[in-house]
């Protein structure tokens, strides 16, 4: 790992969306800022969370032009730049770039399959070396059960080999620890980032510096201490990491995009936060309200 | 069947690009009146073969101006216009009817996976309903494979209530053809055709309207064979189809985008058609000079 480079509990922001469904710039910048006040060391814009796929490139700029405007640091934020084409993550990274956001997260192009381990880190090449920025920080993402190409050793391999200082780390969020856990030991000097609270402790331990995690948006604290705690060599990191895992484990028994749109709903009383755009479906009353007690119960209330 | 709709041997035509991997807009165009001269009834711009999700909207939106501008009728084009992002499937459609290419092929988003059917028919509505246009004819496009997203019976009975002139069709890419035989039945009144010319013939006589295939890129020919044969109530169509088949088994040894374009490259002494985008990997000259002394062995030459 390398301490310059981005480290920390990490959210990708969920991204609120009028009735109209385009994005709700100012709901969202206040979104970003509320995850920095509850902890997050940053925020990443437009990860699977953040409905990234499901926005053209024009809309992710204007999105990530509004945030920077509310005054968000370019440096707390991390920009999903992958698109299934070059071209847009092309442009996508340019603007987060020429607008001094140099870290960048790239899922590979998702739509065919069975792509090789040449052709995923040429998708990524093609990218870089049109950016041609040596500035540039990318952060790759692995989630091969949606995008189906798997971030592998073979593709870290060729990028670590052409791109030393712009490749600089990988978000896991294959959710096999096992991989992350090998990763970690492979790439000692990469910054790995498991998907997930769950692997929070046990990545730090082994090297990892933190994690990127969807459920952040409305559990931030419960990571950030587990984070404190590790940093401050207490004990009590155990505990924390318990903790903050229970929650996870209810949270993740719902599709995680709607049911947080709907808990931020009720939690800001704000009926403007339950909407999503398709493919995507809403959640349920029954499962928020089913959600709430099951957090209830384990003690935890969603507070901003 | 509507036969006021599509119907009959369609070719997704690949799309050739320069050494920066633009769009070559003049092959483009030459390559698609190509088609038409082969004996397609048709061409899809932009479907799975014409590495649609690699381009950006922008890119595709000149790339059919150009086919366009070089005088092919508006009537001979099915456009694929379906994309991840909402506002990018909404601008290719509006794009495409208001340059007088109403039929367009729609693949649903293809990021997220376990979409429901409500979710899944709602990404196409949302494009119909932001479009707005009563002439709009949009035809299914079933690729589970690679999109990841099933188009079920589910979806199509929202989609045919709700929109029951402008659902017009279904491209089956599933490679099942008892899934293909299932929706000829259920929907007598949809145009249905297979994604390969393996199933040409079964097809037709069930009621389906044709193909869209692959590999009519190097071999409309035959296929085209079959579907006259058939339209003529010639004895031939059967060992015309056995023919189509067996040059299609040779074909589909190997990925059908590179393959195609090694084939092109070779058959038009033109190197500049052996290129293609990441993720995608070119043909080795192995495959190509492999796969020429199999077709060779069976008789079949590409010709243009």
């Amino acid at each position: 790992m390398n301490s310059d480079w981005l480290q920390g509990v990490w959210s990708p922001a969920l991204t609120p969306v009028s009735q109209s469904l385009e994005i709700d710039l100012e709901r969202y910048a206040v979104h970003v800022k509320r995850l920095l006040d509850q902890g997050c060391h940053g925020v990443a814009l437009f990860g699977t969370t953040g409905e990234a796929t499901s926005f053209s490139a024009s809309e992710r700029m204007g999105a990530l032009d509004a945030v920077l405007k509310a005054g968000v640091a370019p440096e707390q934020l991390l920009i999903g730049t992958g698109c299934a084409a070059l071209a847009d993550s092309v442009a996508l990274t340019q603007h987060a770039a020429s607008n001094g956001c140099l870290n960048v997260l790239m899922v590979p192009p998702f739509y065919y399959k069975g792509v090789s381990d040449t052709g995923a880190a040429s998708s990524f090449s093609a990218v870089i070396d049109r950016v041609g920025n040596d500035q540039l920080g990318v952060y790759l993402y692995h989630f091969p059960k949606l995008s189906g190409v798997p971030i592998t050793t073979g593709v870290i391999d060729i990028l670590i080999k052409d791109y030393p200082t712009q490749i600089r780390g990988y978000k896991d969020s294959g959710g096999d620890f096992s991989n992350t856990e090998m990763l970690i030991k492979r790439y000692p000097g990469l910054n790995i980032f498991p998907g997930s609270e769950r692997y929070l402790l046990p990545a730090l331990r082994l090297g990892g510096v933190g994690c990127i995690t969807a459920t952040a948006n409305v559990s931030a604290g419960p990571s950030r201490a587990v984070w404190d705690a590790w940093k401050a060599g207490d004990d009590a990191a155990d505990d924390l990491q318990t903790r903050a895992t229970a929650i996870r484990q209810e949270l993740e028994q719902y599709a995680l995009v709607p049911i947080q749109k709907s808990l931020l709903a009720s939690t800001l009383n704000d009926d403007e936060w339950d909407r999503i755009r398709p493919p995507l479906d809403g959640a349920s009353k029954a499962d928020r309200e089913q959600l709430t007690r099951a957090l209830d119960a384990i003690d935890f209330k969603v507070t901003f």
